[in-house]
């Protein structure tokens, strides 16, 4: 009987936390192709993204540095939760009745929630070093606006966070932890913003997207010299702060004396996937271990398996540089019953470069089975998944149950990159059998693809 | 500018967990009086609990062992979060203009969110080990039926739960999250006992009460012979589980070089504060350190500061056996407007009697205070704390600004039992300016202490 319950935790040690961050640039055989300028259609420099960043995160953004320092002041915060433990999934194994081995780097032990604090503490650490008073952002489920808050009251800083309608409506709470964080949280499109009025007019947009509320961010920001705007995902810099998640559990498998043979993430903006699976791509590339990694994105919102890649605006103004990435169009908005968040129309440019590269593979899930994971997961695993990295889940599921068919040596990584307790009320829809999968039309994303500027000699 | 943000986690290794739990009793000076037969009025034996608890919890229940080994199949699991751990609030000393140190033990790293699966996975794992298939039990805020939920997800067992009617209503995310665990929560007083139906005929109980939900729970177990009943506080066996709490941070202060001069713990039924306060009790009684040990109880629900120390029910309907507490009558229900937990009429016997012998201090806080304290700590410290620990760090705020009156040598231990993530709508009311202190009328009080039986000798 002592063996009904196993949990196997590999924790490192304070001591042996990375103090560095992976910058995977100088690994890539080719670079990706530069963000351009909205207006001149040409490459951005620093001082056209002043007025947004700090210099620092501007320099981090094009660094070509292998690894970069990360300051003590922000691993003295880090080590409020880090490391992070890395867990064998023993009772999800034994449900499935799986040969694989299935591991989980557990991201939502952070007082934020999920793995989002890995850069809103160093975007918060550079704002405040150079003389930021406030930071602007926007948030889709909430986790991003929970981090950045968490950073602000940390560093004593304002912050003013807009909200995708359709998550502000769904998940109230999200917005009261936000509040008790200090911060204040609008729901966009919102009356404060000239863009924000602008949308609100249509009403195909009422119930928000996250272009819709970058733009709201950013126009706010850009007014103000001592207000600077903060992104969750998406950006070279915000990627590179999120490889500790991977480093770590490159450290961890090491112990559990383990070989991944599938590395697999959840994909919105990207950063989760990125910081999981760059440090393994290091890896794979200098030819010391050879497994698939996979993006597991949801079927409503699929950047990389339906969208295109091309030079489209990170925000549905077409305020922001342009870049080059996949894309379902800036004004893409994913059907309103998706439960979870991973809402962004993009994917992050490095990702999207990484995938063009074929060094990586993507699959789209529906809410459904992530949701089906989700729930065995946390009756066998004991903790509540966030529905992001439920969809990682459902794909390590997938791999696993081909396993028990193939007998195939199968090892899976992957990130629960939060917990889901502001996520109940989506849980409550799937149990009571009331949850469907969310519909997706090929003529609203052509409608939205259509929207794309043509970018000459690209 | 690097020490804006101080954070000192003092970590142990697994290899330094406790591997025991330690038992007061055999250290005290006189034994509490025994718990009576509701019937006989005759000290209850073993053979009285058999049909609610295992035979291991029923020892635990009157061991004079002074340690008692934990099992490695409990070790494996606690393993999943323990040891937890013990920070230093740097940043709330300094917003406070303190000298005083102030540490706190973090148990809402958890996957339920609290301390209560300190004790939950060692009652689950008694009864699967003894046949049980079946759990049913009380909460009131919502901890403990997550936590035992939780608990009965990994052993895989049913688990039925009863709900303060208030809580219930104020709390959906806290039903929806056990039930993402896989067990049932009914809305107490229910339809579903016979007890339910006959108390839900007043309407003074339409909220519910702890000692309702008892009641309610306690009747399904004993018609069942392979369904038990499980408690989350007040019982010596309860407590005894949570003294890891105290045996880690007694090795934690260790590691900082610091001694304490209070110990604070928010009391309910108790469980926490014993798990906190017991093994540096028995370092107290060896003369080894001298705190003051305080416990912080609701204002409106003061069985410490304003019950009577007497014989009484552990449930409403009179079902349990009578045992000699501090209490404000079995049937006492605080007023509905309470935010938090601690709800419970009466005080663990263990505790009641240590406080009797003088041992330790109480104190009563009224919930406008406990939320100051609670955004206070949330915006420094960065974790939004359960309004059950909000009581003690109300009396650690207090401590710490007399010490800087006083300038006396002030170091303040206090555990953090919880995370505030499903007590976010009481936030929203404090933060909206909407939050009143609770209502406590004497005549309510004088009502509900004529309920408590007289039981002749004593």
């Amino acid at each position: 009987m002592d063996d009904t319950v196993r949990q196997h935790k590999y924790v490192l040690t304070e001591d042996q936390m990375p103090t560095t961050w992976y910058n995977i640039m100088v690994d890539l055989p080719t670079l990706p192709p530069p963000p351009l300028h909205p207006g001149t259609r040409e490459p951005v420099g620093p001082q056209d993204l002043a007025p947004l960043f700090p210099m620092e995160l501007i320099l981090q953004e094009v660094s070509m540095d292998r690894y970069i320092e990360i300051p003590g002041g922000v691993l003295d915060v880090y080590r409020q939760w880090r490391p992070s433990p890395l867990f064998r999934a023993h009772n999800l194994e034994k449900a499935l009745g799986t040969p694989a081995r299935i591991y989980y780097k557990y991201e939502g032990v952070s007082p934020a929630g999920s793995h989002k604090p890995n850069t809103s503490v160093p975007q918060a650490y550079y704002n405040k070093k150079e003389g930021t008073t406030k930071l602007t952002t926007e948030t889709g489920a909430g986790q991003w606006g929970t981090a950045l808050a968490f950073a602000c009251a940390l560093y004593d800083m304002e912050c003013e966070v807009w909200q995708v309608g359709a998550s502000y409506d769904a998940k109230p709470y999200r917005r009261l932890m936000i509040e008790a964080f200090g911060a204040s949280v609008h729901r966009s499109p919102s009356q404060l913003t000239d863009i924000g009025r602008q949308l609100a007019q249509d009403p195909r947009n009422a119930s928000g997207s996250l272009g819709i509320a970058i733009s709201e961010a950013v126009e706010v920001a850009a007014k103000d010299p001592n207000t600077r705007y903060a992104l969750g995902s998406v950006l070279n810099h915000v990627l590179l702060h999120q490889t500790i998640i991977g480093e770590e559990a490159l450290l961890q498998l090491a112990m559990a004396g383990d070989t991944p043979t599938h590395i697999v993430g959840c994909t919105g903006g990207g950063s989760n996937f990125a910081g999981l699976s760059f440090p393994f791509l290091r890896e794979k590339l200098a030819g010391r271990i050879s497994p698939r990694i996979i993006a597991a994105e949801p079927a409503s919102c699929p950047s990389l398996t339906k969208g295109v890649y091309a030079y489209d605006y990170g925000d549905a103004a077409g305020m922001t540089p342009l870049m080059k990435m996949h894309t379902l169009g800036h004004d893409f908005i994913p059907d309103p019953i998706h439960a979870g968040g991973l809402r962004y129309h993009g994917m992050a440019p490095l990702i999207s470069h990484v995938y063009e590269e074929g060094m990586m593979e993507a699959v789209a899930i529906p809410q459904t089975e992530c949701f089906a994971a989700a729930v065995q997961f946390a009756r066998t695993e004991g903790i509540v998944p966030a529905p992001e990295p439920t969809h990682a889940l459902a794909v390590a599921v997938r791999e696993a149950l081909r396993a028990k068919e193939t007998g195939e040596e199968t090892v899976i990584l992957t990130a629960l990159c939060g917990h889901g307790h502001f996520d109940l009320a989506a849980y409550d829809q799937y149990l009571r059998g009331a949850m469907v999968d969310e519909d997706f039309s090929q003529d609203r994303l052509n409608e939205a693809l259509a929207t794309i500027p043509e970018v000459a000699g690209v």
